[in-house]
């Protein structure tokens, strides 16, 4: 059993504790850890460290070295430049079927925030059984608590019998992010799930179906291949990427492969969005609020402060959220946070670089 | 002519930017200079440097040093402790009376922002005649533009003929800080101002008044004078200062003494009391936004920021103030502005001393 950890997001959201050299997946935001190094704990469990892969920047190679100090080096694969997740998977996948053709692997995001480990386990060996025993293409979906308009959905069909402990399905449909309309529809209708980003499936079915979906990738894949471990892969890799269109697995494989299956995550699963969600996930005193570091508050009611020197001092406001890290403050209303990338892409209009 | 500038404020209300060891009149908060460089530069205009003499605290003496470069340095003068404005006044009295016993001085705090010289210059001008000529005590009041409860009121009586340029007024009483429904009804009944802590009189005169108004505190000043230029005069000094009470010129002398006036200050004046105040000093952008220092302001209105080294970031705010001093930043609603000294007394009491 193989796990490919996609860690190359670069996390505006989190700005600024994220920024662009220090990614959401580097940060410990909930918990002591950073969010990639509680990742790899988690599949550690269960899956070795030598099968554990990770796929990253190679601008952020310094800290996915550091973060990811107990996997082998060349298990750390740099992409040159983002492309979505089907080449990042697909690379991956290029690594760990040179080294056993018929690996299952578990392919995750880094930067999630996943709680109660057994079940967690209890799912993915489930997805792991669809996944050798049916040849499948297998997802894991999140029963939503609320009409989200941030995630896509996945419709699901008949329920998969004695397919292992946690409940299993074929899979009708996958929709895109929808409007808020429709996502009370989808809730309303109560067969659909969040798609976690969490997929599990055989390398060889997934080269299979990628040859077959996304044949352009495929012959991109497979030159790469010919210069792994060669002097001139590098170069050849920089060139072929440039050509790679982006594509997700979703919409490049799941949604037009038959055998896809979703698996029912009943782990508590969050995607840490924004410092919203950071802050529902947080113990509140008794005014509701939320306090990282050094802070002082006065009729302050309902609002999360991060201050990772200083001190913050907050006076007659509700429903805020106050992060200073380094040289940067950002104060905003709690129902804005998902706003908080609009001021990146400020940042960058106004030649503010060095907070970036 | 002499004026003595009273340094002695710590300045809690500007918290973070005014701190214990830096109080309100060593900040730029409006203008280029510190406020106390531009109350010294105000009377330079007609008073020589080596008659303007400023009382300030021990523990400040590096910062008066520096900010009052331009005054002989033996006419910085250094309260051990402050027991508010008699004490301090006549402490200046004593030395000034020491080089011109017929000196008349001016009184002024330190860090009030005053603009329009030549009127303000024709105010003081008008006073120094009525101290002059008429030995009187004279205090110089601003016409109220609001029914604030956060200073003393002066009500006039009749109008003194011919005493200058600017109007002059018999004092009929002093009110203390009002609340609201008494501070309205002075401001309808049109005869009453502001106590600006402005004052003009003979140091001679001043001192008689203060034999005869608060004895205590004459003997006390003489016992000072006694071993002024020796060298146990720092010991004597804090010696006696302990012993002094505190007690303003306005209720220890103004308000009991017969032979005292006041000028119409038609000058424009602040007291700079809070960050609400410098707000509507400031030129607002076309949200109304007020912005020192680098900041990024989204979906954001009618706020204040300011910030000394980093960057600010605001999303989804209206009516705040958010300023950034080295290790601290505060973040309230403007019309809690006048409550940051609450900030400064709960740092006190949970031991955060470093920010105070």
């Amino acid at each position: 059993m193989y796990c490919i950890v996609m860690a190359g997001g670069s996390g505006t959201r989190f700005w600024p504790k994220s920024r662009e050299e220090k990614a959401k997946q580097f940060l410990n935001i909930y918990g002591k850890n950073s969010l990639i190094a509680s990742t790899l704990a988690r599949f550690h469990a269960f899956i070795k460290w030598k099968n554990i892969y990770v796929v990253g920047k190679q601008s952020q190679k310094e800290l996915l070295e550091k973060h990811c100090s107990k996997i082998p080096k060349e298990n750390i694969l740099y992409e040159p430049v983002g492309k979505n997740t089907a080449p990042c998977i697909g690379l991956a996948a290029l690594a760990i079927q040179k080294k056993d053709p018929e690996a299952i692997v578990v392919v995750s995001p880094a930067d999630h925030l996943i709680q109660k480990q057994s079940r967690f386990q209890r799912v993915i060996e489930t997805g792991v059984h669809l996944a050798d025993k049916r040849e499948g293409l297998v997802t894991i979906g999140i029963c939503p608590d609320r009409p989200s308009t941030g995630y896509g959905y996945i419709q699901v069909d008949k329920k998969v019998e004695s397919a292992g402990q946690a409940d299993a399905y074929q899979i009708k449909t996958f929709a895109e992010k929808p409007n808020l309309a429709t996502a009370k529809r989808f809730i309303e209708c109560g067969d659909f799930y969040w798609n976690s980003g969490i997929f599990i499936f055989k390398v060889s079915v997934f080269l299979k179906q990628v040859r077959k979906l996304i044949p352009d990738l495929y012959k991109q894949l497979m030159e790469i291949k010919r210069h792994m471990q060669k002097p001139e892969y590098e170069n050849k890799l920089k060139r072929v990427y440039q050509k790679i269109k982006n594509i997700s697995i979703d919409y490049g494989i799941m949604e037009k492969a038959a055998n896809v299956y979703m698996v029912r995550g009943d782990f508590t699963w969050n995607d840490l969005g924004s410092w919203e969600q950071v802050y529902k996930l947080g113990i509140g005193d008794k005014d509701g609020n939320v306090v990282q570091g050094k802070a002082v508050l006065l009729d302050t009611k309902n609002s999360y402060i991060s201050s990772s020197k200083g001190l913050i001092a907050v006076l007659g406001l509700e429903d805020v959220v106050v992060v200073q890290d380094g040289s940067a403050t950002l104060v905003c209303k709690r129902d804005k946070a998902e706003e908080v990338k609009n001021i990146v892409e400020k940042l960058k209009k106004n030649n503010l670089k060095k907070y970036l």
